[in-house]
């Protein structure tokens, strides 16, 4: 069974009223129990708790962790940081959601300056275009998914040529984005995926959730191929 | 001096009245003269001409052809293709504009069915916003090109992976397109570009000749590293 | 269950008794074997049959298919081509072996001169060395597969930049490949794996057997986003 | 003119008698004499120095950095390391060479355990093939480059998907290695050359200098496209 850790900083629906309408238990919450029903192990953790719930234990028994931040980046110690990146390099899944793409995290996986990108939070339409539909993560996803009120980011967004492009946004008002992007980072694999601002029920659509159950399964570890480094005799005798 | 023959089919501004007054010297004639204040040296050819204009001489003076095709796909006759199609993997740059993407050079140097894609012909606008700004195509060239009227292309495009995307397209009817690829086959390379609908004075504007020009520059062949092939000797006695 | 074409030239296993001392059921056979062990729904095909064995029905129940190609890939008529390539871009997977590289259906997915390699066909040992270990067909692999003795192919080795690079050889004679790439075409997954030469009982040994396990898993279809193309109404109205 | 700024740790040639032999000016005084003959304005810098050489004002005037360090990776500051960065993904093109993959800002740029590979250092032969003979860095570099002894660096190398693969090398001791790779972050294009252990002479090859300077000449800067980020109004009213 796939062991998911639900990370979330979970500052906006603790502090705004009209948030915790949209989200009552957290985005956390509502990530954690549609990725339930698909029979995964859930945990959820968040930025409040000690060591960010992300101790060494809860990673070493973490195969993908999904995250969302957005006002508290800066919060997250180094240490912190520098340990998710450890285990992404060994395996470990990694699914960051919409502001997740200014995270230290994100940054540091990417080695861009990738928080830098356009935004405007005007509730206007976006529509998700697949791109590389040989991708599983696109199984049973339909050609478009329509959301009728998103925050919009715009291109150009700073990020390394992805290993695949699965969705490109359209927004309402005139600007473009690569909207579902893979990477990957040592054995571990990484999607980014855009939709999720935290005053539009975004998480709730069943396409988007489909595509979030799918990159679980994608992202999972599996049994890597044992790579020995450091000074090594010679593999054929010279 | 980059040589440039620049291919058209000229059968619109042949046929139609409508369409001659948008390019009266052709679409290839447009393109040449604005390629000529650059200093390459330019030659035109056409489907009407005999073997399309591209003979063996012609080709192997070649160093970057620019394509513009869309009814007279089929009447490139297999041997004129395969001919291009040699010489791009020998190290000639391929530029392909506009409905190219439906060409029989271009869905050869694909292998998918690059000619399958959404369309609409209704004169909406179309917003080119830059992507891989480290590409060299790309040097002058704006962070968006607004094309007041031009035909809308749509995803899912049918392409391999682009080595960079440059440009992605946003259209008014809420669309979105990867309107500026490159790739290479062999040592040739080649970039897609996709504004140019024969309706509209596209390639009358100058940040798109801009493009062009930078893109002509950017394939051109240089000295490629001389390979061998077949039964070899081995490099290490062993 | 995975529905699995096996699809053999059968040619030196027909014409030299030396070869079918190493593959007495043919190179198809020995595949077809180790594929029915996990549980795959098996058929086999060959180039002498009707239609190469490749019919619209076959092929129309083919999730992946796998080549083994060399004396005879001019002998593959154009149509069966066009057919197996149709099917791999409407989503068929293919697994492309060792000579495969330069038959006519490899080449029409790849768009390059593939066919153009160095080779030496000594006896030489080759070690088959894992590069991106995020892959899952990589599971289960060792890091090196070493291999006493196989065909050399030497680069450059003419394909468009691979999705994933999952192994590079290096060969006893100072040569070095690029032996286990993917790629798609439109919504098909390709792999191509190089060792496999007829002289040697390659495909017995179990990482090798464990590679094209993984890779029929891999390239398997799903339920694909369905695309419309052609002339479409606006998405959103202006 | 480009700018080019020639970093070295000098630890080695300082500190030992035996590798100043092999370098009597230092591995950067020997890379900015072939630099020079090209006409690209040199200035060297090396740990030593405050702020390790590399000031703001020396990196506002540099267009390409090329670097190399070995011990002292973890010497430099992550001040400048952060420096670099944020330069290079400005557009600042960056040259890392040999043992470089280890160094802060190697790794930052990547996003993963760069430092982390095989290694050998008995003087066995390496033999550099040419991969992708369509990128300008391998513009009269010939098919391979034979070089009698270096060091040995052997896959799986932990580096993102590189946008270019332009030398894979062969080893004696049975090892292969992605030798010279292209990436770019942000505006800046990153070219990584695996040659150049300190105990050899490789810095006065012909060959090695002559993908160096094309690797300057490819990696400088030019006038990207200005971008806008943050908060936006709409570029198409809605």
């Amino acid at each position: 069974m796939i062991k998911v850790t639900v990370w979330n900083e979970n500052i906006h629906e603790r502090e705004s009223e009209e948030i915790r309408r949209v989200y009552p238990e957290g985005i956390h919450g509502c990530i954690a129990d549609f990725l339930k029903k698909e029979g995964f192990e859930i945990r959820t953790a968040t930025l409040e708790q000690p060591e960010c719930g992300l101790t060494e234990e809860v990673l070493r028994n973490t195969d993908v962790l999904v995250w969302w931040g957005h006002m508290g980046h800066e919060k997250v110690p180094d240490e912190i940081v520098d340990r998710v990146y450890r285990h992404v390099n060994e395996g470990m899944g990694f699914i960051g959601l919409h502001s997740t793409h200014g995270s230290k995290i994100f940054r540091k996986l990417c080695g861009t300056g990738s928080e830098a990108l356009k935004w405007r939070a005007d509730g206007e339409q976006e529509i998700l275009w697949t791109v590389d539909r040989s991708h599983p993560i696109l199984d049973g996803v339909p050609e478009k998914i329509i959301l009728p009120q998103e925050e919009m980011y715009g291109e150009p967004f700073s990020i390394p040529n992805p290993d695949s492009v699965l969705f490109i946004s359209w927004f309402e008002g005139g600007e473009v984005f690569r909207s579902g992007c893979t990477f990957h980072r040592g054995c571990g694999k990484i999607f980014y995926f855009r939709p999720g601002h935290e005053e539009f029920p975004t998480f709730f659509i069943p396409e988007i959730q489909k595509v979030i159950v799918n990159a679980v399964k994608w992202a999972a570890p599996f049994d890597f191929p044992k790579n020995t480094t450091g000074l090594v005799e010679p593999t054929h005798p010279f």
